[in-house]
């Protein structure tokens, strides 16, 4: 069961005008599953995409990098689950590219113009006869208001779809944005997430989209974590369909550029935040806000340090308020100069160190009452400077060793 | 059960000489529990320690770096469990002082010369009154054999006590070498573990004892990982008593240092293994060479990045050989101009991974043959360089959580 996780609001789900998504069974890895998804782009629109930081990237990782980089204008992406075709060397590239190739032939375009995405077990052959035999079906299938059935398709341990949805006036336009993620495990993104993907009908300036997209990972799914395992096929990508009644945006800063990026940060966040609230055996939602830090990036840094620490996060677990676990990952996170007598500790309203040791206010009793809640916030002070940054993550559970003990089989 | 820890052989703790044990129940935190320990030791020995990097590190870590400074001569030491004293600022200092104070009152030193160690919970209240209550009862138990009784005495999580000891000749003279350690969770040591001492009757020139304590640590605990979470009170105590019958050693590379360390490092690893063996949870012992980088250090965070990868860890607790989750740690560990087509992966003798991808020959049942074992080496080939590490870790089991889920209920 996720922590809190709205089920999907097909009214907020708006259809982008120039997005049509189709979905269907092509039994990838089981049979009877929606596996495979295809997004149709209308010619026009900019496309953009971060993608993981990991080394080990998957194959189709590598060709959506370079088909961007084409700059020939996307048209379609497709998405299969099942498989996540990476550590599949020289073979997993030619499948990626066949998939795309496959596409293209159907629809009139070129390979160049289709992005791939796999997600599912690591280092397994792609079975891409599979895929062009499904998308036939999976175009057939195509409309505007195919959000929900998308969110549902590409979900591989998650236990629930996670799709969101917004409107924003611009320059009296009414825009539309609407974005699915997936991921519960291997949650770590660094650029992004398993897999994001976020429409808006309006109008933003090619040149602006890679700033765009990267701006809204740096808030959202680059702060989250499940157990800090970075994946291979971290994807997001923002497209922008242009086909809204508005001046083109041509600045982040002008007044439509903050509107629309504040309304599209707001989608992002739901949904990377949807990804730690359905995190593999996740039964805690808990907020790492760090701050007094001489810079964000250090901050960030003991952010992680504790939201990656297996004694905190079976701590939340158990809603045992075994708060020294804390103080030991601030520790240790990695600032040299760091002065422990400096170091305040809140669990949401309650002061739970001063100075580096217990306030003596601190009762057991008020820690306890946190620590049984499913939303907590953790507020670390560092004593040295300003600034500050946040992380979400959940709590390590018995089921998420059973979840990944048993993944495979 | 610990993974293949043998049970301590009392016929290879050897007494050494200058060095008198003692141990009593001072009821610390629970009753009826060895849980103080006195170490007393003849003037004349030289005593180094290395301490956890840890910035929230512990008050007697502190007192004992300071102590060890002040060059007064080592007397005695004075651990206890139950109690980590971590965490408790100004007050904690105070009581990790005033333990000093009451030891060295009694035997007719000063208190610099004493060195004060604690494990156990985090931010609570050190009762030093129970402890110098205790303190005359340990003293009149101290006697040169008592090294196993010590390392039960030291156990907080632990499941087994873990005491090794070895001889060598040094000029023609017989060397005892003995030494204990405790630790199970909270485990990934950054300059030494939880708790480690080491005691020999050789004769090492004091100016020589910080090399070697360090290099020891290097090669031994430095080199192990339960969960990655670098303890508060991680200390390492390396005593030589002096009383052997050989010249003293001036240099760690004459023929005697390089005896006296080989032997030493040999009990060392077994010390710091014995921590992984009985590590929390664990059911396998897995062993992570990292080879063919540029650098001993980018092999070490390769290495670790695979020891830390919750999903490596739970694949080797299910003996599942879903061998992609470890190319996706090595993908993620930081090197960032890592070639995937250079990566080759071992699992024992089982070629896994070919340059990046997987290995033709690889049949999924070789995977599982070696998966199922409870002793595991993984071999990473970097494909860059020369250089190599080794990293040893334990798997993420449902014990884990257990054990850390209810440790102070």
């Amino acid at each position: 069961m996720p922590v809190n996780l709205p089920a999907p609001n097909p009214a907020e789900l708006f259809p982008i005008a120039g997005v049509r998504i189709g979905v269907t069974e092509a039994g990838i890895r089981k049979a009877n599953r929606k596996d495979l998804t295809v997004v149709l782009i209308d010619e026009g629109a900019s496309v953009s995409g971060v993608f993981t930081q990991n080394r080990f990237c998957a194959a189709p990782v590598q060709i959506c990098r370079e088909h961007l980089a084409g700059d020939q204008g996307i048209r379609a992406m497709v998405i299969n689950t099942g498989n996540a075709n990476a550590g599949t060397g020289a073979d997993g590239l030619a499948r990626a590219q066949q998939t795309c190739v496959a596409m293209a032939s159907r629809q009139g375009f070129t390979a160049q113009q289709v992005l791939p995405f796999s997600t599912g077990v690591i280092m397994e052959t792609l079975p891409v006869d599979r895929i062009e035999a499904g998308l036939d079906a999976a175009i057939a299938d195509a409309k505007s208001d195919n959000w929900l059935r998308a969110a549902e398709a590409i979900m591989t341990t998650d236990t629930a779809p996670k799709a969101f949805g917004t409107q924003v006036m611009l320059d009296g336009a009414l825009v539309s944005i609407t974005g699915i993620s997936k991921g519960a495990g291997m949650i770590r993104p660094n650029m992004a997430t398993m897999l994001g993907f976020m429409a808006t009908d309006a109008c933003v300036a090619p040149s602006l989209m890679k700033q765009l997209a990267l701006e809204l990972a740096e808030g959202s799914f680059n702060r989250v974590t499940v157990d800090g395992d970075t994946s291979t096929n971290d994807s997001f990508v923002v497209i922008a369909t242009n086909k809204a009644a508005h001046k083109v945006i041509d600045s982040l800063s002008s007044p439509a550029g903050q509107a629309l990026k504040a309304a599209m940060l707001g989608v992002a966040q739901k949904l990377a935040q949807a990804i730690v609230r359905d995190g593999e055996g996740a039964t805690k939602f808990i907020a790492i806000k760090v701050e007094d830090g001489q810079t964000q990036a250090e901050c960030r840094q003991v952010a992680y340090a504790i939201a990656h620490s297996p004694l905190v996060k079976t701590a939340f677990f158990a809603s045992d308020p075994n708060l020294g676990r804390i103080l030991a990952a601030v520790g240790y996170a990695g600032i040299t100069d760091l002065d422990q007598t400096g170091i305040h500790l809140y669990l949401d309203d309650v002061h739970v160190a001063v100075k580096g040791g217990r306030n003596p206010a601190y009762r057991e009793e008020d820690g306890q009452r946190v620590m049984k809640q499913s939303e907590i916030t953790v507020r670390v002070l560092l004593g040295r400077g300003t600034a500050a940054d946040t992380v979400w993550t959940c709590d390590l559970s018995h089921e998420y060793v059973t979840i990944n003990a048993d993944y495979r089989s």
